[in-house]
């Protein structure tokens, strides 16, 4: 069984928010879980649902601020034990290369 | 400005959905986005909200099934220029270390 | 086909939010979809994927502020034509009973 | 403080998952927590944020399924006690009137 989901956990500041963020990331460290941040949240595989939701509510609660704002998405597989990166191979088996590109958006070089 | 991303687009199928999530990564190519696919999703820079939607529409259109289920969020900052890849420089600045673990969830090395 | 989704704008500001949310809903109004706002977000109904991402773009774009924050979940049935609201009846009908209470939460009352 | 979240569990089946998500919302009654369902998920309000998590784990695991898919959004407010209704309330006092239309998208009365 795998449980892999997304967490992005902000407080609601017009400051940066980088400090906070770093606070959830490193409170994911006191729990049994793998997790690899990207820029719209941290991907986060645990081998069951109530460690999942416990390394959740620590991130959640490490953040400081008057309003938090958290979104999770949760994919759990119950009877496979498919690796996250194990899905990103998948889609770039079908894709027949990396699921990923260097364009610079809005840049001259995308004439190119 | 800079809107950044997160994308999920996948049939309600109880098979494999790699072949239809390689569709709808490969659909962004039309478009003057750059992107990344991670476990949840796809990463995607975009230099205004038209853009995205437009490649965000292709995307979920590209995907083949009666009944397909689209997650979309969003950050747009509209006052900064800030790369996708900076926001994770960011919260790794203030971590002090890369923003990830190897650890294997539910395995004996979890005790060393 | 119907296409549901939920839409969530928000300014990231640490006043209220409720003036630029309403300019967000406001929008939806220029567009051929049905919505209710609930306290999460809007529920919107269109009858294709391109109605409703334009609704969803002028509602992004009605909200002022220096970084604004989106979430959209589509549902989108191809065969079929349930309207947003047999979605509920359907869980109802499920429960035996309408899928709400009124208890409130953290209060004396729920010792009853 | 006031805990509000949108819970959405789903099944990743062909079939109708009104059963399914009939048996999450059923679950939430054995929590301390005010809910009320809409076409994209399930409000939620709670006092606090172990509270709101501990339903969320019952509501997840009593779906059966080899793969669930759960999103879940949390609004956090620390320093208010707002009840979630008033937030539509405050949203609809800045629109003027109801935040919700009756059009039937996509058919003739939409020309009215």
């Amino acid at each position: 069984m795998t449980v892999i989901a997304l967490l992005s956990v902000a407080p609601v500041i017009e400051d940066s928010m980088a400090g906070e963020v770093a606070k959830a990331v490193d409170a994911l460290d006191d729990h049994d879980v793998r997790y690899e941040t990207n820029p719209m949240g941290t991907v986060i595989e645990a081998s069951d649902i109530d460690t999942l939701l416990a390394a959740v509510g620590d991130a959640h609660k490490a953040v400081d601020g008057d309003r938090v704002s958290t979104v999770l998405k949760i994919d759990h597989k119950r009877t496979s034990d498919q690796a996250a990166t194990e899905k990103v191979d998948a889609v770039e088996a079908e894709l027949g290369r990396p699921a990923k590109t260097d364009r610079s958006p809005g840049t001259d070089d995308e004439s190119l």
